[in-house]
């Protein structure tokens, strides 16, 4: 990822001492910015050209799930293609895809990868590649179905791809924990790694159900930073809110710190009340130089919010609020 | 229904390209217009003399189920009677009841026939007449439980009575298709044909666990036009939206096309809050000569909503955007 | 029904005093009588010329469900066609049958009416009439799905046609009520009655789940004679046992005495151990003018059983083991 | 209770007539009114020394749930400790507590007694007293798992303490009695009384599957008012109200008078969107010496709101609208 | 226990080198041993006078669930006494008793208690004394509902008697621990300790979703013997065994050891097939003063069982076999 | 495979026109042939010098699954190492292995190939390879969890492994298709292919829940011949019976033919009773160069059974009877 781009901030507010921090202007993308868009959520973004670009989940008013291509200037006001994304055939004999969803975005060594939820006899995670976000080249399908956010880590590490990704079943998976998956051609995956579960029920609530990673893995000094998803099951549904782990540089499947409390549940009026009441659900963070970082996250399976954070104030506070 | 008087009307947002445009001062019927009501949702509008009468799913505070009369000079404000419908004995041997709820109307030759969500043993559809909206008289039972969502066509085709229903089961039914039955008198039915089911998730996701007829068919020079509810089911619960199905004029089982998108789907706040998060549900629809329909529905099962579309728009709209 | 025939019959073992017993050969027709026969159970027999003839439920090695048609001279010896029954049109506009199971034989004026669960967009009762058991006339469906264990009388009442039958949802319901339809013409349906529900747990429980309709009722001086399933739900299944009501003659959704104690309940080998295990399923019953009963029933959903009681037996057992 | 302080109190709103209304600042405590708190809910509040103390349930922001002592002067404004209670050994001879929740507190003879919902090897009844609101001295829990909702009477009755529980299961129980329970030291318990299940859903849905008790019951001429919740299960999850009823005075397991309909349901946006949308659910009751009562209760799951309502209005309203 | 009788013996197979073994002419009970009984099973036999007597679960053929006292000069041929007990109040100030099945018995001092599973608005445990096995004192209800497998330590322990149980909830309970309970005088209880769980699926699968008492426990010089039931869910239903366990002295709550493996699982035909198919449930066993062990099981729900083995061989063979 | 042994072998009984027929002497290898089975079956066998070995699934009483390596001079009287195989380190990393069970064997180029389903935070396929079955080597899991019934084809295609799956969920998965992976290296997997799922209900109800692989498929010069299980879900639970298809030999994702009928059901007393009722599971076939074809299965997951057949004649049948 180049930094070198103006990624889109707010202070905190004076009033808050908070880890992380909403954009008050959230939703930063509304349900209907497109003509046939019933929402837009659960989407990625990544720094491009002198700006950004993204892929974005909008779902159409079929409740069809489809990913798009979008731009910005300014990471804030988004000018997404009201088609969805039509991929060339890359490194697969074949291409079959009954739905998309849940995409994430990430540069390594010479271009941007796309992953995403694929439908294929039942969801599993879909690669593709891009250079220009303007022509996409779909590679096999990296697992069998059931699967859901794949998150490939954003460089190589000992000579091999690595992948995050939640193994699941074919409907509203009661169960979840994180996996590492490793490749040398992003072709042909093995050497399987369970990362974590869910917490227990007294330790952590909010994700004591199931758990999935969330944007492409952080960088830092002392491991990589993974913000993800957890889900707390209530007698009224599934409350999906945001932490944050920390993995080991060499070995990422190894977990060095995991937040106990959420950092960001929900709690506003766009995360509470949509077409899946009470989510919060990150997809793609953006870090500059000053180690200022930019969430994107999905709100009630409708909307697009931003949250904001810094990489010094997170390392602290996971350190203090461990698991 | 007799078209000479004027239904409520607004015409389409300046800023609205869609088919259909809700009503600026939404809802128009509140939660607790009658002293002990709880709700009041899914019911039915008809013209009658000089204004509109109606049959009002008002649940009390008891959150016991009933129906009850009411009438309005606009069809916007309304006087509902704070006490239930009491039924007479029309042409059944015996009336039993242990709730109602769901009310459709129509006028069929020379009285008002509603149809409701009749508690015997079970949901089963209720029938009954009327000529002045004080009266009304009950009549058999039209099926065997477990059935909801019955909606009688407005004329006789080939001699018979036509009849819409979901047959369904005991409890929050997870499944149900559309089909039709015939009667040469309102009292035996038979020649039960299937009409639709839902959709592939894959097609048409807001109606892909099950679908239910909403107001009485409109007839139109194309075809009969049903406007109807379909239904997905979120991690977090059914999501109820409004899609629209043009039938065949003399064998209207036969589906001629059908809304891939919906209409309208849950998206304001009182659509989206209230006993029964999202949902919309239409019961009844006012037609008038220029073609204007005015679509009354349940919103979140706590509110009515009116919503607004006109005839040849809707039929265009359904043709580009038929499964 | 004709009763000059000798139907099959055993004296009960000397060291039985129980109100029914089996017979020593059961099961009296075996799963694999035919050469594609998965099994054959829960099938209906009635005297015809100076035999029987018979509509057998046969699952073939595919697990598609199918009736047959058979003869015997005296009703232990079957000869089943190996072929199932190709339905003409009778007094239907159309046919249409997924699958068949579990029918019924009644002999009404002047033809032989088999009822049977039909395949339409889910499970409904299927109606057809013959007079030779060589060709079939198929009649519109009675009912809406979702329906099982249609059962009609053998004769009018009133001037009209009855039948019961048990509304169900699509798969292994865990409901079940026995309503009562009547009907002019065989084609419309209407004038619905519940007849009774499940017991009490505490009262009765191997009756506390569901219960339906067995062999078309008995005529006797003092009501129908109504042999019936009933299904208790144990931590390991559904176990269905045998019992027998008495209802009123001119208004026979009237119950006049039911069984608190089964009749007959799973406890051979053949009724315990099969493609499911523990269940009893009576579907047709012989009497003779001497007052004696041969009951035909499935047995673990596998094979055909065979059970004898005497009429003026089983109303005594039943006024002192009335609910 | 010493009814001397001023207790918390608005008069009905000039448009209304019900028999309870709520606090027009609500919600009186906010989410996030600890620096940790996700949440403050399903709390308790008595008269202390000159002012108020209570017991508030706190869910931090690792989802755990806690239990916190607070101090008002006018029961409005309050401060709650930020850290949780931390029980002494009391009359038990160990104390195990996994997490704590929906506490209750009553003044009986000469200190306070907490009752919470605490886990030990599932959810039991957790009991301790405490002079001061700051040493709590925790007892043996009262019944073995799983049971929630012990409320104990403001008395003993005959010699002895009462407490009314509601046994439930591991998770999100979908059954609920009340029952009461009777012990000479409130360390062994025994004399298990039925009290009061849910309603028929076609008499009083809202309290249809399952109930428990709330604040502590009142102490009247007529009988022991006690403030309930009751629970709807509606296709998108649970929705708990409040109703109330009169039980014997001598005999506390014999109901007088149980309200048909309920007094208060979610209508307000903070109680029907949160962490668990569509809750009212109250805890802890103040009445004064004019017979004003002031009812804190849980919203959402999330915020305390506040109701008032007059003790003879209510007990008027009951005997109008009981079942 | 007095055990100066001759309890019924085989000495072991040898072709067997198992540390149990079954009754050669199992089920030493059968189904029909009473005119009306449908199953007898999982049943209570201790020394009496010269002989034994026993409690008896027999289910009739109404299914409903009654508990009859019976006598034995050997243990092995059994006169049942065709009523059930009817009860007279004890120390109870009511008696109410929808259903009562498992019991238990043992001797305490000067008379016999039973414990039975005992149906007050659900299920929950029932006490009741005996001198002589003919009248039979009602006591009240040991614990709140829902509650199952009551089991009262032989002797007073510290002064106090013990029961342990496995609290649950109102159906076919997919969990289960065993907990102990503490008493002054069996009419009050608290100091409620728990006992044990299911085990690990990985560890011990037998037992991995519940886990319930059998026979009173047997006092040894290294602690109390407990024999229990362990039950494993498989893809077509639950599967009950028994295992061993060896509580502490003075602290009962305490366990010493626990079998990984079972002792005893359902492999003859009449613990595989019956009214719940793979059920061995052990209830009662007898011990003479040679440490031989004489334990009666229930089998498949439908009869009853006994199967051998030594003291001092099970001791030995749990240490070597213990979790 | 070499076929130069002996394979067992029965010819087919005289009165029997079947595809396939069972052994007389089943079950080939009882429960308790080791001294802590419970149970012996869904186990591997293949020709092995001049005889056999097998890799067996051995479920201990304690119900823990474990494989064990055996041996056996004609395929019938068979020597089971007491011990579980012991796996050393192969071209894994890392060895974890929570339980084992249902292995294939296969002989690949130079060794034996072991899949099994292995315990990895949730069922996945473990893989090993030996020379011997003394010594093992374990590689790396193939897949992500959660999946079971990993089959190897028996040479490489194109220059890769081929391994058939069937991804599943954490329980007693109520879904299940066949799946193809492919990997250079039996280390990585890629390029994953859909191969068939479960028949329509109507077509082939056996079939109709879930499927998956059995033997190694066995080349013939038509496609490689695929003997399969699949699973009917009863009122009852899940029924497994065994069918056959025919794949590609070069695109073996490619379905050429597929049994509607199944091969072999449930029928005998040893496949209908036993640790799961109702159940022929495939895992292993031998064929001779006379095309005779022995096929080894458990039943009722407690026993292994052995069935004949001919090649040419499966192969003549299957052409008549495919879906």
């Amino acid at each position: 990822m180049k930094n070198q781009v103006n990624i889109p901030w707010e202070e905190r507010p004076a009033d808050s001492q908070a880890p992380i921090w909403r954009y008050r202007h959230n939703p930063v993308i509304k349900r209907d910015s497109l003509p046939n868009s019933n929402s837009i959520f659960n989407s990625a973004v990544v720094p491009f050209e002198s700006g950004f670009a993204g892929v974005f989940r909008c779902d159409n008013t079929s409740r069809q799930m489809r990913i798009h291509a979008g731009f910005s200037k300014n990471g804030i006001d988004w000018e997404i293609n009201p088609e969805p994304i039509q991929f060339l055939l890359g490194d697969a004999e074949f291409v079959h895809s009954e739905y998309a969803y849940d995409p994430r975005v990430v540069y390594i060594e010479d271009r941007y990868y796309v992953q995403w939820c694929n439908g294929y006899h039942g969801p599993t995670i879909g690669l593709a590649y891009t250079f220009d976000f303007k022509t996409f080249h779909q590679c096999e399908n990296a697992f069998l179905p059931y699967n859901r956010n794949g998150v490939l880590f954003p460089k190589k590490i000992n000579g091999k791809f690595l992948m995050l990704s939640r193994p699941s079943d074919t409907g509203h998976t009661p169960f979840g924990d994180i996996f590492l998956s490793q490749s040398p051609d992003l072709k042909y995956w093995g050497e399987h790694r369970h990362v974590m579960g869910p917490a227990a029920f007294e330790d952590s609530a909010w994700q004591c159900l199931k758990i999935g990673a969330g944007p492409a893995p952080i960088e830092t000094a002392e491991g990589w930073l993974l913000f993800y998803h957890g889900v707390l099951r209530s007698c009224n549904g599934y409350v999906y809110a945001m932490g944050v782990a920390l993995l080991d540089l060499e070995q990422p499947w190894k977990v060095l710190l995991r937040s106990q409390p959420y950092l960001l549940s929900p709690q506003t009026n766009y995360e509470c009340v949509g077409d899946v009441p009470n989510v919060v659900f990150p997809c793609a963070a953006l870090r500059d130089d000053a180690g200022r970082i930019a969430i994107y996250y999905g709100a009630a399976d409708t909307v697009t919010g931003l949250a904001f954070c810094r990489q010094d104030e997170i390392l602290a506070w996971l350190k203090e609020n461990s698991l």
